[in-house]
């Protein structure tokens, strides 16, 4: 078999001395974290569509990216190209899964037979490879936001015939989700939402997005397929405003439409960005409304207001959002996709492993310093503390549901003289400090 | 009777061709627009903190306002002088409701048997000048964020003697907002949110404030207030995060704690540009779940991000938010309440009326401009036409619910050739445009 | 010659209550405002780029628009077909100013000799079309940001071969302009700015950047260039930061290297919003430092982080803006240029035309109230009013510089009394509103 | 002497293993880093405001913190304890200098002469505390927008009265900073900006500001004081628009006004965030303009649109601002002044000690990493080897001023095959991260 990255050979862990740009700093697959493998906890996927398809194009310029694959003219057989390279990258890489949109992997035919045509001839060739390297599908996805169709939504457009297409492309995508022993199966609104509410039914749209989704789960059963749903939130981008705009409101729609047993929530860090939160915020929000399903990790940049995707190399970020998924008993059946680009300015292919080193390192690094947090406790000691007067007495009588406002009165009145303690925010970010710096 | 105002008059209908800068020029009260007056239509209220209480005062600098009241030095007496002053501005404005919280109309004591009991004082004082001048309550509320024993928040505080403390008065503030009539009584957790996550036990702190807000409905049941539940969304300020985030937030917290059949929504313009939502994206949001409440109508500036609540004065934004309300079927029981300032710089009394006349004037020709755009129908019409594939055939069939992805799979691979029509944005807008320009 | 918009008649001027929906509401170009006819203040430029090239590809899809001209196959006789219907277009839309980059109006060859031989043989084309139609270029450019090659920046890339390759590219591209009677030439520096300074030598940057200009400031005296230099600011996009940020940094820039007497502004209404300010703001900013050179005639949307470029349709900012344009004694030789494209989704080619007369028309009416806003004075003369304590005595001896700390100090023991007036905001918006909204 | 603060000791240097959490981790005076101690590189100052003067009030709640000095009732009584716990509070954290404004450290009196009789009594006791303590002041300043006389703006009100006593304002504190050797004096415009263009004529304010520093500088020269001017800008707060926005905006205002010889630049980071930069950027822009004066050590929070003035605990911020700092040869006669302010709810005297514990962790962590990554070189050689094609041939020809665009379009044609190299963001980023978590 051809190789597609013959600069880099298999990145190996060589420690944080290593001057070796192309190892793993922090990264060691089987050192055992508390129960299990940074590998088991981390669960790490390449995403297809920015390692292997995405070309650096942007909206004022023209690719970069320098891809060996890209010589083979023949749509099929790039696509295969492609999908052996990425193999060649998740192995070198010691990644165990990937993700992908059914656009990435296979090219578009002259009608959806044909698309879907291609599309088996695909999975076929990568389901031999998954066997042959040892590798698993987090999650699939459909594309429905590339194509011009899809210009008024695709499960909130106004055309029938784009829903109906739409459904038809879920159909396919969860077929070979599971056909490929997906875990998960996800769904991103790309063009759900609107450009202007002039023009716009939100309710009818609305209404439809949830039949589709019904319709969604009602085809799982169908077809046994047992990959967990998702649903990623974003709350602007490509339109102006997206339905699925946070996790917050993503729980309020599911419970609305009665879909909240059936799907989860996939975060993702740049996303809550874009929606004013902290990667860390959304993750707490999901995990204690039991909707924690995977996590997109990459990074956007503060002071931008669109979806920059950058590598996660942000260790405070990584050590918070594993803190989460730590208390959620871990990850699974989701995973940490690095839905993330090199910058279109590192178009070598080198760049590649050096951003996938550098995100891994940096949510390895993340998971050490949150366990060792967890394990010592500085953090959910002080909180425990701090609410303790809810453990007993009139407090243990507010949370048992046993007294109400009359209780409340009376004892507020005969209780004027109220002391709080201070809330220590300044020594917490002390403490997640010194643990980060210290951690060894 | 004292007169407070007594440079400017009662302000008066005269036109848009008035030159005198102490009239209305678009709000007619009386005028008819559909089956009822303007009055009715707006329902428009005076909010008691900014029109009355506050002075000026920002993060930078001490109060500027000149407010012949406050040369009263007596606490009670200073509480009873502004609100003569109130019932005369209303007067004065036209404007028949007003909005309060308990601690704006009277202040503090030694301990909260003497708070409440300063309370009543005010609250009976209040229901002669009400009587007398012929105006209603829209809301009331608690101030459960001014004072330091709210550092941690009410509802959400991590100290038991804090949540009685809101508890006792809240629930004070249901009896006299019924006492006096009130429509309404919102909750806006003004520190129901955290600074850090670091100190916060967040599933912790919502399901307390569910607790709080059962308890609200089991109290109101109990002394049969029938006012309307309302709450407050705001995504942020004071706290870093802000639990009741916006609409879509609010709806998913209400629907998770079975709170959805007690409770509407208090839309405020600036919160929504906070929220980076349009003030339309909330109300119809609201509407669509049959949530609207009542409207806090003033508007922020899209360049800075803190609460400036300026007087409205934007007719697009007027025009579009009375557009939902009108397809909303009015917003009775609830009203537009100007929680709006006047600027640090515009100290002077006579702002007050300049400032309300503004805003008046602007939701006046906005209910006028909305009213002529649903009236004839360019907007609607060609929202109906575009979703109109959905009426037959398939596209009932979906709505309908009688068809799944089986049968839209064989529906779409019969259908190759998909045609969309233009969403025609820039037309509507200049169809805004003109009915806002032609109106007379 | 082929008709490439044959569903579309020349739009003329119908008054506000015309039903048809191409037709001028506002825009009556012979009519005289003031000194002159509303063409020849508004000066109104198609944009080349975003009317004729683009496809609405956005970061998640494809192109969407229906072009007819986009038949053709070969690149010459697709850019020969675009550019007549570029006169097609400004024909009818009764439009006398076009702007174009270098690479909007004819293709890259195989290398740079071949691309200007192409670049010649369309601007020879241009030039008799140009005199047939009575058309005239507003400005020229060079695209220095699409191809590959400027992934580091042009002006201020890292390599040397680009930069020679820019001032190449300039070089013609301001020849062309001269060639083609171009009144004014922009730079935008598309890549002129960094992603991370852990790569940038920002100085270094700067100063390159610095000595290219300066070069096209040398090679115009040359060759007799006439044409205004003109530099349009933007704050990020496509680069996490643009150098050339905001009118305020431009002006400092161009002081440093003393390029200040050679190059004034292009401001583009969006750019200002991406940068937090207000069109108003920037334009105010620019003509008080006599540095006001043309307009970029969109909007922004406020609650999104990217360049919209949206057409601009409120009738508020164009109101301000002309207000700030009268005030400068009027924008020529610069003009306003439509340097916005229609949504995505609208992709038919009734669309442009739809959009191009809501621009108009919003320009249009934005004159007409800011013209009799100045003539009124309601505005101006409030600010007079405001400032005149220091058209006497001591405020006069400020102004001339004939006191110091000293007299200050000594004033200012002896007047312990100030009184300010208020600053009337809320008011003064209220008259803007009268002015627009009785403007007939 | 009465002690403040008798629950916190001395705070000692103790390691980053030390459980004690008022003990110093990173922080650790006398160690010698490159040339100098630590305490020499940072030049660390206590904010008089925010930490003896502030009380804990937001725009929703009023003060929180205990302060034990506040039991005093007389003002200027109160003024010498607060001063008195100034030095006890300096001593403790061996912080060598402070600052403030005029208005923090005395009363104002019932006119200007009595408020400068109040302020050369504390000046007086301030200096011989001083002696006592060995502390210095790091710069004065004049607070000119607490009063509400400056509503309208100091150096650009419309009131000359205002005008003049800002002046008289200023040339006190001055003296005042004279008097105690202050080492600079600082200029922030709390109102020198606008809230509408509406009533603002920018143009006069922005000449009269800089008739204003004019006499600053001629009264320096008078008085022959030696201090550094300073100006500090911020884009936003208190006023829609502040003129001093970024240091882009400064030097350009500088420039105009031929005042850049005078006057440097303070900069804060949260006000870098407001305005859309990192603390970097402002740093190096300022350094590369040789502009750099001094720091305000803060953070702000980047979802947030309000001057948070949190304590610095960003390792990445304070790394970046540090190699800037390097890069400049140092920050004196500038240092760091931590113009931060504990949470509201972190309202014990104890946090006081715990937040500058953090933020000066947080410096020195940052100056030891900043300082190996330039000893190292692995960022510095990277953008040596980038640029390194402007060092010979046609790049040098360009740098000294040989080539115009004449040759360098010889050099274009004749060059076709353009290579550019990989910007390798992302390995730098992780070169960062090795570099700070590595570091002991």
């Amino acid at each position: 078999m051809k190789e597609y990255f013959n600069n880099v050979s298999k990145i190996n862990y060589e420690g944080p001395n290593s001057k070796n740009p192309y190892s793993f700093k922090y990264y060691n697959a089987d050192e055992i974290i508390g129960d299990k493998s940074m590998k088991k906890h981390l669960r790490f996927a390449m995403s297809y569509w920015h390692t292997l398809t995405a070309d650096g194009t942007d909206q004022f310029g023209v690719g970069t990216m320098l891809r060996s694959w890209n010589n083979v003219n023949d749509k099929m057989e790039l696509a295969k190209a492609r999908m052996e390279a990425a193999f060649e990258f998740m192995d070198k890489l010691n990644i165990n899964y990937f993700c992908f949109h059914d656009r990435d992997i296979a090219p578009e035919g002259k009608d959806l037979t044909e698309t879907n045509k291609n599309l088996d001839e695909i999975v076929s060739f990568c389901k031999n490879l998954m066997k042959k390297h040892d590798k698993k599908l987090l999650w699939g996805t459909a594309n429905l936001f590339s194509n011009p169709r899809f210009v008024h939504g695709a499960g909130t457009t106004c055309n029938v015939d784009v829903f109906a297409y739409a459904a038809a492309q879920i159909k396919k995508a969860i077929e070979i989700t599971k056909e490929l022993g997906g875990e998960n199966y996800v769904f991103w609104g790309g063009r759900e939402g609107y450009e202007t509410l002039l023009n716009t039914n939100m309710e009818f749209e609305l209404d439809n997005f949830a039949r589709l989704l019904h319709m969604a789960v009602d085809y799982a059963k169908e077809i046994d397929f047992k990959g967990q749903f998702l649903i990623e939130p974003k709350p602007k981008e490509p339109t102006k405003h997206q339905y699925d705009s946070d996790v917050a409101t993503v729980l309020g729609f599911l419970r609305k439409y009665k879909l909240d047993s059936y799907f989860k929530i996939n975060i993702e860090a740049n996303h809550a960005t874009l929606a004013g939160h902290t990667f860390q915020h959304e993750i707490c929000l999901a995990r204690i409304n039991n909707a924690l399903g995977s996590l997109d990790a990459n990074q956007g940049d503060p002071h931008l207001g669109w979806d920059t995707d950058q590598f996660p190399t942000d260790t405070y970020s990584s050590t918070l959002s594993m803190y989460e998924v730590l208390k959620n008993g871990g990850i699974a059946p989701g995973g940490l996709n690095f839905d993330a680009k090199v910058r279109r300015a590192s178009f070598e292919p080198e760049d590649l492993f050096l951003a996938y080193i550098a995100g891994m390192d940096t949510f390895a690094k993340g998971l050490r310093v949150a366990y060792k947090l967890l394990k010592d406790g500085p953090i959910e000691n002080f909180i425990k503390e701090k609410y303790s007067s809810f453990n007993t007495s009139i407090g243990k009588a507010i949370v048992d549901g046993k007294v109400g406002f009359n209780e409340l009165e009376k004892y507020a009145l005969e209780n004027n003289d109220i002391k709080n303690r201070s809330g220590r925010q300044e020594l917490l970010e002390s403490i997640v400090n010194q643990y980060l710096l210290e951690d060894k």
